[in-house]
């Protein structure tokens, strides 16, 4: 792999207390960039500082979307060292997510490369107060100065990073969920399964509309039928029905969250049986009232676990678990986040240190 | 209306030659800039120099797919002087697409003076050689730096230029169209009928396929059942069945294309009778089998019309009539260049005379 070169930044930012952060708004002083050209292949991967990027009007990520992006953390330990969690799977995602998207694969060693040198650089970045964490933000763009509807032969991979403050400051809470029954936001053979500008683009008007009405995110449902429970906002979504773990499966529209396989992963380690199935919106709304829904959760980096305390469709409304947080709920917030915070073993390998 | 503030270029580029141009590359000397924030609406309308734009590494155009374009041409008359087609047409289309992405309404008179502004100091990049124009680029990107999935408090409505050659150099020609079986395009509920970028991000793939196959576009089915055809790449379609034309309805998961609508207006002022429904693969290619199907053409601003000599299928493949053109397909070229150009009258007032 070609060196990295390193241009610091002048003047440094000050760094926000992280109990008063916006999410994804305080960015760091340097970022991650290295071009790639068909024919050359990926070259100069360099840091340096944050800024502008001069990005040509015509080229192809402002009119055709040609983006993918990637999400994870870095993590502050009690002993002062940092750690990421599965980094591996987001470079590959992000290649998986390349493909759909007519961009080119980036050699994991570079895309893992591009974030580890960066946070290692950015290291008095990443807060230490409990729950704050740096956010990494991958993200591969199409740049060619063309109007044709082709892919890009110049395209850059980025890698930006900000603190985030805690999800929950005040501890796990339930939230309110409503599941669309309007827009759809990917279906089979489109891009759902990819990281892509596109799928969220669509989500905006929903969550907007969710938003207005007293609800954090939205639950989607399959394009084809409009029946069948696919994710939620920026989460995938697990229940505890009659005793059993159900999430949808990877269907194609679905987008395959670290945080899900990692929560099926120790579900199965606890000896639960969890089924990855088609569960219709119907499904659930009756589980709801026949009392056999115990726990509804959604998974995803920012917010780890989040307990769904209330699910809306239409008319009908029905509270899960009397809006608490479930038991399954609070111990896959607990057993995840000792992990990544450093806290508990790490059976699985999940953890890579940094510095 | 605020004042446009004009900044002109200190050096200027060389006109291309029209007939080595490459569509959507030769941007020219300036562009149109009008930035929107929440609170203050629209706001400092500018004619700048073309060049890169800064947009922030974190901004949602880049993550989240923020975006909308839309895309029409200006043409030199005999006589020299420069007009439109329907631009109204599309600055609503712009607001109908802005609605679906929750992006801003931007007032008619602005979009428009936008394009006109800019074509009007730009007049001398308007080429004269035949079926040469100005094609004209208007596009509304989200631009807040922030990372969290919601629609831009900060967004910029800009509009590009480039001279583009003739679509035919050597006079109207048969293209071979691939119908898409595998990824999908759009859905219902989703951003079909909307311009934005991501439903172009998720045909890069088939369309890379398609032409390394030979194929010059593919023509899309419906998301849900996979059976019923949408459109072709960039433009919608129109078939000729037993004396009928059939072109795809409206149905909220195709682009609602000028073309098109002109194309129908024109083909009910000639008497014949336009269905407008759900057209099956399976009835296209029983009708290419049997006979009946006499001409099919696809209707876009960048070719006007394309008359389509053959179609593919999996294994299947048909041609077209005999892989020529068509009589209705070269009589609508020729009457809406005619009208265009303004060789020929304008019944329905499409012409927007400029300078
Ligand atoms: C649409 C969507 N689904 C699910 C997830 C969860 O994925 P992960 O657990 O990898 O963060 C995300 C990302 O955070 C997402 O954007
Ligand atoms: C997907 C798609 N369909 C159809 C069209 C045709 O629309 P219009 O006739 O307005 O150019 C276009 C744009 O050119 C398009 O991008």
């Amino acid at each position: 792999m070609e060196e990295i070169k390193i241009t610091r930044a002048q003047t440094f930012k000050e760094k926000p207390d992280p109990s008063t952060l916006v999410f994804g708004k305080a960015m760091t002083d340097h970022m991650f960039i290295v071009d790639y050209d068909v024919g050359q292949g990926w070259h100069d991967p360099r840091i340096v500082p944050y800024g502008p990027l001069a990005i040509d009007p015509a080229a192809k990520v402002l009119h055709y979307a040609q983006e993918i992006f990637e999400g994870l953390k870095a993590y502050r330990t009690a002993d002062g060292s940092i750690q990421l969690f599965r980094p591996l799977d987001n470079v590959r995602r992000m290649n998986d997510s390349a493909a759909r998207m007519s961009l080119p694969q980036i050699p994991e060693d570079l895309a893992l490369a591009g974030i580890t040198e960066l946070v290692k650089l950015e290291q008095e970045w990443v807060p230490s107060a409990k729950d704050t964490s740096l956010y990494i933000r991958p993200f591969m763009v199409g740049l060619d100065a063309a109007l044709g509807v082709h892919s890009s032969h110049h395209c850059q991979y980025i890698v930006i990073v900000c603190p985030v403050g805690a999800y929950y400051p005040e501890g796990l809470d339930p939230v309110k969920i409503y599941v669309e029954d309007q827009d759809v936001r990917a279906v089979k053979g489109g891009t759902g399964m990819a990281k892509t500008g596109g799928n969220y683009a669509a989500s905006l008007r929903a969550g907007d509309r969710a938003e207005a009405n007293g609800y954090s995110q939205v639950l989607w449902l399959d394009g084809v039928h409009r029946k069948y429970i696919e994710e939620v906002g920026s989460m995938n979504v697990m229940f505890k029905i009659a005793g059993k773990i159900l999430t949808p499966d990877l269907n194609g529209s679905v987008l395959p969250g670290i945080t899900r396989r990692s929560c099926i992963q120790l579900l199965k380690d606890w000896g639960y049986e969890v089924e990855e199935r088609r569960i219709s919106a119907e499904e659930l709304f009756e589980a709801a009232e026949n009392g056999t829904l115990e726990e509804a959760w959604g998974t995803g980096t920012a917010a780890v676990v989040s307990p769904i305390g209330e699910l809306a469709m239409g008319d009908k409304k029905v509270t899960v678990s009397n809006n608490q947080i479930g038991e399954i709920t609070q111990r896959l917030y607990d057993a995840l986040t000792d992990i990544q915070w450093g806290r508990a073993e790490d059976p699985h390998d999940w953890i890579m240190k940094l510095c």
